[in-house]
């Protein structure tokens, strides 16, 4: 068992002063310091700082970081045909796994304990998530060149083959690289598995544009009007959104994950943060891809959404950093289908980060969550844990692989692609 | 004498394999391994990491760290005169000085190595910048309830009392709080001192707007027809200059200071920076004071330029990451006055920063600069040396004075703010 004391725990009420005691992957008591206490494996002397529930990243890209900086400064349709297809052509499962591997090192590093990614070799990324601990909920990634039975086995297949770091949620790339045929297999295959649907939604105007010229309404309307919401889910960007859109997100519970600095290093434009609280719409935070964020960092996606709503309405007012932090601790999981890691509450799986509440832009504590989201920044996480187990701590990676070996063999692969 | 080897150096014409030697204050040798070498005083392996020049806050108000997530979510003008100017009738030479001591530790630990600072109780910040080592210019703030008479002493003080860290900048706060008589007075003392003159300027569509209708012209154009650029300087925020503005600026070799995270939290609006750039206007970068960030963090300034004029122009390729690195390193040197702190060549003053390339945000390495500019954050300062001091290595600080203390003693002035 492993006691944290002498700091502040974020709860779902707010910030408190109470210990917090893990036994294997869960949290087994929040509250005061007790008398009657068990013996500990570990004690963890938080010296006055602050536990939050590890980040959930709710759209990524792992394998991306080989073109992380390489194809920067295009638009999207651009950026993704003449970058990133081309590129993505040449991965096979050894080197996505090793450009995977540096983005779990990052995800650590940055109090992430969880990611909702979308993309090839997934064998291998689930491979790489049970061995070191990194909890991954794998979506579809389908178009239209797939063969779309094999969703059943896809789904079937991480839910039960990898353990309990891995999991799966039935998903497609997008309306636009897709048909209505695909789609309509695909709502069957929800409403047989009772199971939400995920994919790229509303991120440009011509995506709309288009699907609407295809099938005479918006990508969410129709994708609600064959079934594929029937069981909840949601979509990632959502910048395009209608108000029916919304309407449809909020009356069927669905999540929109918010991809701002993605949305922003693609000029796509800016999510609607204002409408999507004033229809109630659930919401979660995604980084996408490193080649379009750069970065893999939920301070900068937190901070980024807030600045964007302000400058969009012309109101510094505009934005809420506490909902945001919620969207991005606890709404995550539950869009990801993990719901037993979204909150410092006994039972909760223990995926937890140390906020180092002793460096500069922490201080003075006016406003410790306001302090998160307008100051905090990568450089304040001092330890990740998930399910239990200390993942990175101090700028120590506890993974069972030097880092000094995944950059190496990330860098080998990575220019091989560029020279190849 | 200080051995950097083994590492990379972010030199004027791009990143070299050379090693840097530093001799007291000053870069000494900058160029391969060799055989005639020095007695060092320490070596540092750099380990493949890399050696650039400091970022240079070119605008804050170090002193505001108090008002961090205190004052959040409102417009500028209601801003300024409903939170920030009571509290700041509050202060006291020891309170500025508590809260500038948190920002200067803030600017060690992101690998800032001089700040263009704004503020009141400017001895206190002198004294503190002295003794500390760390670099400030200081900026005038005067309004129309200033003497301005002052400003002789204060130039003269602050460029000849405080040793080599310290010097002083003639400034004026906004044309928006002072008036034309002043203004006027000003002229007269800038061009006996040929001295360069700043100001925060056109900031807001109103403060624009207010000035024409009182002077007949734009803020910018203002002060040039009263001679206050004949002898250089620029402005802070510029973001709703006209064409003619960037023209004034361009022919007169002015410097612009973008503050695009206090544009976007203030929700003022977006820098022109293509104009900017088309106009070929010098460039700086500041953070802006930390009530109104709130982060003293400039890889979020860079970060965020880049961002913000791809959001502007809807243009995945606006902006321009390498142009934005030397503008936050080299062009905020420039206009502060600090020309020999400006870059990694021997003469220059030994205002260095090491950058971590071991954290994966920094993997693969398809392009430094870019990593810097997009995927870099605070997490990657190991190592922050002013006039070849090292000021801050590894989480430690070396200033003369324990965090804890100056953390707690901010805290207590700023709770006394809060509570008074």
């Amino acid at each position: 068992m492993i006691r944290f004391y002498n700091g502040r725990a974020l709860e779902p009420a707010g910030v408190t002063e109470n210990e917090v005691w893990v036994d294997g992957a869960a949290i087994a008591y929040v509250g005061p310091a007790r008398e009657d206490m068990p013996a500990f494996d570990r004690q963890i002397d938080l010296g006055g700082d602050l536990l939050i529930p590890g980040f959930k990243d709710a759209h990524t890209h792992s394998g991306m970081t080989f073109l992380r900086s390489a194809a920067d400064d295009l638009p999207l349709h651009q950026w993704l045909e003449k970058q990133v297809f081309p590129a993505e052509a040449k991965l096979t499962p050894e080197s996505t796994g090793a450009f995977v591997k540096v983005a779990f090192l990052e995800y650590l590093a940055n109090g992430i304990t969880a990611c909702f990614d979308m993309y090839y070799h997934t064998d291998e990324i689930a491979r790489i998530a049970r061995d070191w601990g990194f909890r991954t909920v794998l979506c579809g990634s389908f178009t239209a060149g797939n063969d779309w039975s094999e969703l059943y086995d896809f789904y079937e297949h991480y839910n039960r083959d990898f353990g309990p770091m891995v999991s799966a949620q039935l998903g497609f790339h997008a309306e636009y690289t897709t048909n209505r045929e695909a789609l309509e297999y695909l709502a069957k295959v929800c409403h047989e598995l009772k199971a939400p649907v995920w994919c790229h939604n509303s991120e440009t105007v011509s995506e709309v544009r288009d699907c609407v010229a295809r099938h005479g309404m918006t990508p969410t309307k129709l994708f609600d009007t064959l079934g594929l919401y029937d069981y909840g889910g949601g979509g990632y960007h959502c910048i395009y959104m209608t108000g029916e859109d919304m309407d449809i997100f909020a009356r069927r519970g669905l999540t929109a994950v918010i991809n701002a600095c993605s949305n922003g290093k693609l000029a796509s434009g800016f999510f609607p943060l204002r409408e999507a609280m004033e229809k109630g719409v659930h919401l979660a935070v995604g980084t996408d891809g490193p080649a379009s964020n750069n970065a893999l960092d939920m301070f900068r996606e937190m901070y980024l959404i807030n600045i964007l709503a302000k400058l969009r309405q012309s109101d510094a007012a505009a934005g809420d950093p506490a909902l945001i932090l919620d969207a991005a601790v606890s709404g995550g999981a539950r869009a990801m289908g993990l719901g037993d890691c979204d909150a410092v509450v006994p039972g909760k799986q223990a995926d937890l980060v140390r906020i180092d509440m002793h460096r500069p832009n922490m201080r003075p504590e006016n406003n410790v969550v306001k302090n998160l989201v307008y100051s905090g920044d990568p450089s304040n996480v001092r330890m990740t844990m998930i399910a239990g187990k200390v993942l990175y701590e101090d700028g120590e990676f506890f993974v069972g692989e030097d880092p000094e070996t995944v950059y190496r063999t990330a860098e080998k692969y990575a220019r091989a692609i560029r020279e190849g």
